[in-house]
């Protein structure tokens, strides 16, 4: 059983004027920053600011990269040419890349965002899509670069078979169905807000592996990083109870490496 | 007197569906391609098709860079708080060189674009932006970034005074005033279109540094890269009758180092 | 058979610095224009300018609505939620509206554009927020608005049932299937190019109500629309062939009531 | 002495999952809604929610346009053709005025937003430019269209010898100059945040057309509608202390004509 985790959470998406979450306490809590790339959220002020508040308080950065799409915050769908959609993360990855390298920090990790996760999950050749830009870019001179997402899943899968590491991650305030995959939302059982149970799953997730489904079932569940939404009401008090809760059980929490 | 010279163009201009330029000849005749990043023109895909394409004719790569300002081609002038505009170029510079990377090349040199050109050649502050970004980008792990722009400008000395390469700009396609500056547009004398003019022109810039200004005298110039407007009509035939000329001549075209 | 027809074109579709087709000489041709209104292509100065040409040349206006998405020129399906799609319609038929107004003229029609022509004939929640945004513009005091589209879509039906007037397009430069509809693009037959064997089409489509499938039948066609694609090469020339043609045959050309 | 007079406040000014004020609750307090069009804030989706609350609580709608920023909310000054500037202003008015009608109400006024509204303040040409744009809305078939701006502005001035009615506008939470004019923001006295004496000093401009400036003196002040800057902290208690203190003081709240 690991007793290291990594605590992530997505930030730094306002855009100019607005923001959407409190971003300089969650940014004192977590250990990794899914820092959000300008396309479905974030702009260079904010990028930069986002990691350079990362790398003031020792958290890891990694690119949250999404559609282009500001108004819908990156939660629609759009049908791309994959040419297309390679050509954009990889755009992402560079422009978050040279703010991070300006900031003093670098980019570790690519966590797909909303609708783009969801098609990761679903088309391969999303998938597929997203871990060629990974690769592309990690190859170029990049370093290495590792892929943030559900274990399981199309694109971990399609990753670990080129060679990609993937993190396995686990999700706080989102029930499980008996298959290890997320109760849809809408759902009984879909969302989970009381902090004190949160807090009780994450230490389970972490130490046994395992997550109670919502037919009443253990399910395991491998797990190296546990996301804290950041736009959801209370996200900063589930991140502190988390916290506390993992080192109160002896967890240490640590960077993606 | 140099026998070398650098030709360069604005390039990757299009975006989207649209295109303004016919980049595949362009990009056969010219030493450097300054590529538009996304701000004012150019998008992902075009982005790394440019790269690809210049990589694939051993042209050089360098960022155009500009306002965000689609509707406006990067030619109308933003007035914004200096920190986003060293953001803003830093931005680009990591988008660019990501897929550049990805594209077997790398970023040489920044070039301003449009306004922005015309607001560090104003402002000292558009200027100190501007060379700030360059040093901090460069200096985070990018390598070496020459400035391409007019000599004796604004820009052109804070980069020197920060200890930046300042590549000096040539204009073809322009007229010069006794002073060495351009003459501003919708005056006379401020276009040359003749072919036979403006390659006669290229020779003497760089085999004399001389080139002869509307009042009829000779005025000095420091020449290392002589520019093609890639949306000037008749831009292939300009850049295929200088390029004749130079190698006629005994100049050698040669990228920027 | 009806010896009147209106032939349209999708036109104003440059953005900024950007053209895509000579609108200025369509404009002379066409008897009705698709004006791009700012979310696939288009902007306000094109689009006041359109209109000008547009009321100039006594063509009529229509509104050429598509998907918030110029980097994809309105050709990908984005999957959004039909408020918003249909909040989207009408904030486009508005500003068209208000810059026609200006203009002298006024929008008589509505086509949906590129992937969400497409949508709204392959789904049917599609369909029905495109008939409800024009229902609720027309009725809130903006007069009669028809729906060019072609006969028996999905889109075509829901306007009926709701009491929208139909005018039924036909497409001269694409081949059709013995059930009406288009030959699929990137299959055998999919496009026409030939301007005598399209104006010879255009004839017959009128005339008879008829155009020939690519299998060799005869297929019945309600066509009160000829759309010519105002982006495909030699446009112009297609556009002029069909108009002579039809005129030579005895068929008048009129905009759209 | 007037006892009546309108309580405005920009509204509307979120983004796709942005928001930036409590429009809920300031469109319960105050008699006229300035709704953004999209251009520095707003879209369609929420232009319409906030035209539908406005007409549910019989508070009048006004166009609030702005340059075409997302980024920069409207707060940089962009210098851009004036032929644009009107096109883009006659867009916006366009756009709103569909969504007004489609929720039961219609466009009344115009106010300038931010960078625009002070560069209608100081340049000839762009005061001109959105007069411009209001006469040809107005006379092309929209109804008549007031302009809502500080009296004695070149703006105002403009406006009046065109024949376009001017709303004098007064700043509820900044302090004035002997001039008349605003404090420049950051310099002492510029804001005033106590809700005490913002509320004496609606009923004192209100009731006496006077303001007490900050080098003690009163001053003679214009005022039909009073502003309360909706994103500043505590704008909600602002308008419910002014709209009580007025209410007391027996002046009606009712909204522009």
């Amino acid at each position: 059983m690991p007793t290291v985790v990594s605590l992530n959470t997505d930030i730094g998406e306002g855009y100019g004027a607005w923001a959407i979450a409190d971003d300089q306490a969650l940014l004192g809590l977590v250990t990794d920053a899914n820092v959000a790339c300008g396309f479905h959220a974030g702009d260079p002020d904010i990028m930069r600011r986002t990691c350079e508040t990362a790398a003031a308080n020792g958290v890891g950065v990694g690119a949250q990269v999404g559609f282009a799409d500001l108004r819908g915050f990156g939660r629609r769908f759009i049908q791309m040419p994959m040419p297309s959609l390679v050509n954009d993360v990889i755009f992402q990855l560079g422009a978050l890349s040279g703010l991070a390298a300006v900031a003093g920090t670098r980019v570790r990790y690519l966590k797909p965002h909303g609708a783009l996760y969801h098609a990761t999950t679903r088309h391969d050749e999303y998938a597929e899509a997203v871990v060629e830009a990974v690769l592309a870019f990690a190859s170029a001179g990049h370093g290495e670069l590792a892929l943030l997402c559900q274990s399981g899943t199309r694109l971990a899968r399609r990753a670990e078979a080129e060679g990609v590491r993937v993190v396995a991650e686990g999700f706080l305030d989102r029930g499980y169905t008996a298959d290890g995959l997320l109760v849809p939302r809408g759902e009984p059982g879909a969302e989970i807000s009381d902090t004190v149970e949160v807090s009780r799953r994450a230490v389970r997730m972490v130490q046994e592996g395992t997550v109670r489904a919502v037919d009443g079932t253990d399910v395991s569940l491998e797990v190296a990083s546990l996301c804290v939404h950041s736009d959801s009401p209370g996200a900063v008090e589930v991140a502190r109870a988390v916290r506390a809760a993992l080192e109160q059980a002896g967890v240490e929490l640590r960077p993606l490496p």
